[in-house]
């Protein structure tokens, strides 16, 4: 059978990222590579007490069939939380589940794109959100990341030139892949804009509560007076991300359209999952276990910027997140990058070249990603050295 | 803001049924209208003490981001068990997890249609399968369903004159909403017809295992020596819904396509449906606990004939399914259908017109899909007696 595959799908290739993990998976490899949270943050003995007295108390709650919107008492914690951590959710807004914060993104695209409109994103960018648009039909038109977000004269280029543009993709906490905070200032200049050109907002915040370090910014969800946000969460950093639980808060007609897509996606999120995420809210010191959070990502960080210093000042430049779980690290620019990743991975530490994550994979990157929440402290220190010892 | 959605979403309305279930949700309605597997299948006990263990002996794995393959101990039990029970799987096919057999549904229509081509439904058929192919922009084609499954000289016809037909979608064992099962004969015709076309098809056997009554009849995908068919199945009616596990055998060409495509859009399936999914599957007694699930539904299932028999004689004609969860039932011609279900509603009966499975919901449909599995025993018998008032 000679087999043909749709148009959108069949340029598509698995991400970079995925294959190196799958690659290097069971492997004695360091992994700088990944985005997994620290197994050090999962309050199992919490999730198996919440488990067990799920399933004795409320049995068919958690394995019968639910509504696609979610498990209600859980929607509305989350609506009152955002309200109050983060000023986020207007009388217009509404909040559903869903399967992790990737499937949001996915149907925020699905609901506004039609094949061959645009997204703008930061470049780089979540290599996830890039494929998940991609694998839309979606045309990608990236616009240069800086120290503190996007470049907004290029956005504002973009929304000028670029036909059919129907939404800006953002990560402003502690993005990933460069770590990078956007500032106040941008933040209501993208909200302008996007006013100005009446082009929605999705505004992704999976790393929100794991600054670690500085002052919490607004979210631009919180300066949305005229329903132009979409706002999507997740539990993956928080609680866990093998439960694959996240959420969206989005203006209530946009959000009843992706109720319906996610409808024909997977019917519903795991009820068990949403249960737990619910007692963990409602039944969990949340406070100090995001308190405890931080202290792990704090000092994760602050032992690689340490590492770097130590054995490899001079050769690198790397930002200073003040959250988050990745490092941007400069390399000379002599160095051919995937060159140099075959040769770290040979070595033992597995490193993805920058150029993953940028809109058009062709553009000039001389970066590698470093994550430290998925190393131990042991393997990030050793990691590091090995790198320094790398000669491209 | 004027919000403007995609094409393929503009359209969707969100499923009838889906609606009718959220409109009687907490109120005193006996659910003929549900799809609900009947909590007295959970084997919660050993669900309880599966996850208990999993989460003291293996927490990491069940919290912490998996491959979107899925869990492999899972994939190879899956394979081998598919090839034992249906002589499904040849050496060209894989098998990879997903969030529900509705996620293998909708990324099998993502990966081979683009906008504007065909799918062949059995028509009536299973509403969340068909919104699903709506919601990805592909055209359906209906073909009339009979008692021993879709009228193959139709389906030569509309695979001789429809243009860029791209799946066969059929639901062969007790299928939702008839209640009809495709016969060996006619399982041989369409396979021989897909191949003679180039045509795919998407096997979806949610029910498969319910068989209450009669032998098995060998899967399509049992027939599979060209690699056409993608066979979907789901622990939804033999494990649990809500867990939302299901799984999918492809080619493995194709399987591929479908994986980078759900990485897209919900990274991985949750890690601990899928580990207690496994414990279910190699330390429980599977084939006992079939057998009782089994029991149930013939029970229920003779009870709601019985019903009719009683209540109902002369006024309605209903099939006598060998398997599954619905009924299948004929109203006399004169009756308007919607009024009878509002009427129905009234009086405390939920049930759902047929007309809401057809591909064109406008065609002629005197029927009611009653589904046995959601109701009680008391329930089942009380409704029905309801039923015979209902003067439309």
């Amino acid at each position: 059978m000679d087999y043909r595959f749709s148009n959108r799908i069949a340029s598509l290739q698995p991400s970079m990222i995925r294959e190196i993990l799958k690659a290097t998976s069971g492997k004695d490899v360091i992994p700088f590579s990944a985005g997994n949270p620290s197994p050090e943050t999962f309050p199992v003995e919490a999730i198996r007490s919440f488990t067990g007295a799920i399933l004795e108390n409320d049995p068919v709650a958690a394995l019968q069939y639910g509504i696609t919107e979610g498990y209600e008492p859980l929607r509305d914690k989350l609506k009152q939380h955002l309200l109050t951590r983060f000023g986020a959710g207007k009388d217009f807004d509404n909040l559903f589940i869903v399967s992790g914060a990737q499937q949001g993104i996915e149907l925020a695209c699905k609901v506004l794109c039609n094949e061959g409109d645009a997204i703008i994103c930061e470049s780089p960018s979540f290599i996830g959100s890039l494929n998940s648009f991609r694998s839309s039909g979606a045309r990608l038109v990236g616009v240069p990341m800086e120290s503190d977000g996007i470049n907004v004269d290029k956005l504002e280029q973009a929304l000028k030139t670029e036909k059919n543009v129907k939404l800006i993709y953002l990560i402003p906490n502690f993005q990933n892949p460069t770590g990078a905070t956007t500032s106040l200032e941008k933040r209501k200049a993208i909200y302008a804009l996007a006013k100005q050109y009446g082009v929605m907002i999705l505004e992704d915040n999976p790393y929100g509560e794991l600054r670690f370090k500085g002052e919490d910014i607004p979210s631009i969800k919180s300066m949305d007076d005229e329903g132009l946000v979409i706002y999507v969460g997740s539990f993956s950093k928080v609680l866990s991300a093998g439960l694959r639980v996240g959420y969206v808060l989005a203006p209530e007609a946009v959000m009843q359209k992706m109720v319906v897509a996610k409808q024909g996606e997977d019917v519903h999120t795991t009820m068990l999952s949403q249960l737990l995420a619910y007692k963990f809210m409602t039944e969990y010191d949340y406070d100090g276990h995001i308190k405890h959070i931080r202290a792990v990502y704090l000092r994760k960080c602050k032992l690689m910027t340490d590492s770097l210093d130590g054995f490899m000042a001079g050769k690198v430049t790397f930002n200073s997140p003040e959250g988050g779980l990745f490092l941007w690290c400069d390399l000379p620019k002599s160095v051919v990058m995937l060159d140099y990743c075959k040769k770290a991975a040979e070595k033992g530490v597995a490193v993805v070249p920058g150029t993953a994550f940028l809109v058009d994979e062709g553009d000039p990157c001389n970066a590698i990603r470093l994550n430290f929440s998925t190393p131990s402290d042991e393997q990030i220190v050793r990691g590091i050295e090995i790198l320094s010892t790398v000669r491209p």
